[in-house]
């Protein structure tokens, strides 16, 4: 593929962290021109994900500096290579975590492209032609047609641009667990965060009796008032986790902070299934016993694939889903990432790349 | 059911633990008399499973002394209830961990006894009339019909008593997850002892490719003649670990010590399933990384219910599997609960209680 990819000579202005001191600044970099198989995107909006914070602070021990953070975007095309078919100049797109991948593997010709052992992601991947890949920290992007995805018309672009990561990552185990084609079930969401509050949107949209489980009290009336949820537990208190004992069908796990998974598990059904997306830096407690003695299910998802991406965001468009945001601009991006560690946000950041103060 | 075993007046030889000390003495107490619904077995022989040890000591914390251990029993009927079909007189007979469930939930209904929330064990549990509970490790037993299973007449009794507990538990699984109709997958057993070894046996009757994962590089060699596996991993060799990454499509996990289940999971395809059904007194650790990028799925299983416990029977019965065994008489369980602890024995050893010396 490095033929359509020569030559990085756009000069993007962005934000970027430089070490890990958790910081990001004004910093102008290359993207490659637009090759054969990209489009070209003017970026208007993009989400803060808690994976930015890991990234910025090197929490993985991963990080490849400078970094220029984002991987919730929505924007506009304004070039379109030779080879894509599918996308047009002016239209609304977005894109998520993923920048390339093999293309080959089973993983990839079943849509799985997130499965795909060689995945590389918007930023601090590494693309075919061998450059770092910088995400939506910025005023454009280049990305390979292949992981872009159409944003419906009835979409906001600003609420929608975390649907392309938070989204798909609670829409796609959703999926999986045939929660679409099943309704009636009584599912539980772990953490009310920028994910979970869009897994109870989903869970409600797919028609089931919806439960929050997080170790905040005060969060039950505004789950339970502005997002619709039917039935909330606080986790840390014993008697209402043992109150709710084997009563759930479903668990989805969004918390990105270590915890043990042990009493969560109780509160399913024998043979229930919990699916953790969160990605806590430190391994998890696993206790053996409410797993065998419940034939119970941990699963592991990780966002989406492709195909199902654009599934969701039409399913979104149908349905009115977006996240509920809010939105700085691009110099308060810090303010955001320092609120968003601190669980001090209701329920996403959204930076507004092209709007006034946005410094590009 | 309290009509049925009115009375415990049968005076009954036993060995029983009484602390945490971990040794078992000669003990003499007393069962119900044959019930309308129970069959009497006269016990010739009780294996000596890893869950003994944690009863023993008390491991769990949740030990009635004194505790006579034992739930991998064979034996011949000598009574039946008035209620019982099915079993006569002088039958083969054998009985596994289960005493009683609550017959309505749908996991009995379903024969999935073993996840009724009010499952009672062959020992240290509380039978309907209140009692507690006395296993394998004495000359007779009084057993509710319902979880007595019949052994086939091709299986020799002593290597056929760990089948009741070591069998099922490993056998469940593997059906659970399909392998008895998918022949030729790539199937991982960690840990090669009491039930690893049956697992191998069952992989290979059921068509799989066979890989033992263990920490000990001496157990190759047997792993492959003896028992035939077909490929063994050194798991504590990360280059061995390593090179097998992303290679199973299930792995069955019988380790009874607390280990990270993180490197296991590597091992496995996109999608794959492990299987844990050792219960570790402490928490194990479960990196989410290995989970959420491969997608892979961890599930619990304990033994089985009765149906599929005598399915179990029936097919070793057809296909020669036993388990491979080190006979001991009863004033010789103390050692073999001694040299079990330290994995020093192939590979379950069983008592003879009703030979020479058994002291009953």
């Amino acid at each position: 593929m490095a033929q359509t990819t020569p030559n990085h000579k756009l000069t993007v202005s962005g934000w970027a962290a430089h070490d890990s001191s958790g910081v990001v600044t004004p910093y102008t970099f290359k993207r490659r021109v637009n090759g054969a198989d990209d489009v070209s995107i003017k970026i208007l909006y993009c989400g803060i994900c808690h994976t930015d914070i890991h990234h910025v602070k090197n929490d993985w021990g991963i990080t490849m500096y400078p970094v220029v953070p984002g991987h919730e975007i929505t924007g506009v095309v304004t070039e379109v290579g030779s080879n894509v078919k599918g996308f047009k100049i002016g239209e609304r797109v977005g894109v998520g975590c993923l920048a390339a991948s093999c293309l080959n593997c089973d993983s990839c010709k079943g849509s799985e492209e997130n499965y795909c052992d060689k995945v590389q992601f918007t930023y601090n991947g590494i693309f075919w032609d061998g450059s770092i890949t910088y995400g939506g920290y910025s005023e454009m992007l280049v990305a390979d047609h292949r992981y872009v995805v159409h944003v419906p018309e009835s979409l906001p672009m600003d609420a929608a641009a975390p649907l392309l990561c938070a989204g798909i990552t609670v829409y796609s185990p959703m999926i999986d667990n045939n929660l679409h084609e099943t309704p009636g079930k009584k599912i539980g969401i772990v953490g009310l965060g920028g994910l979970g509050h869009v897994a109870i949107k989903f869970g409600k949209a797919f028609g089931h009796h919806v439960t929050v489980i997080s170790t905040s009290p005060s969060k039950e009336k505004e789950a339970r008032e502005r997002l619709g949820a039917d039935d909330f537990i606080v986790s840390t208190d014993p008697q209402q986790m043992q109150s709710k004992m084997r009563t759930l069908d479903f668990i989805l796990d969004t918390v990105a902070a270590t915890h043990s998974i042990g009493p969560i598990l109780e509160l399913l059904k024998v043979k229930g299934t919990l699916v953790l997306v969160g990605a806590p830096d430190k391994p998890l407690d696993l206790p053996s016993f409410p797993l065998i003695f419940g034939k119970r299910v941990v699963k592991g998802s990780i966002i989406g694939g492709m195909k199902e991406t654009q599934e969701m965001m039409d399913f979104c468009g149908k349905h009115n889903i977006t996240c509920e945001i809010e939105t700085v601009t691009p110099d308060r991006i810090n303010e955001g990432l320092t609120r968003l560690a601190n669980n001090d946000v209701k329920y996403r950041f959204v930076i507004d790349m092209a709007g006034k103060n946005s410094c590009l």
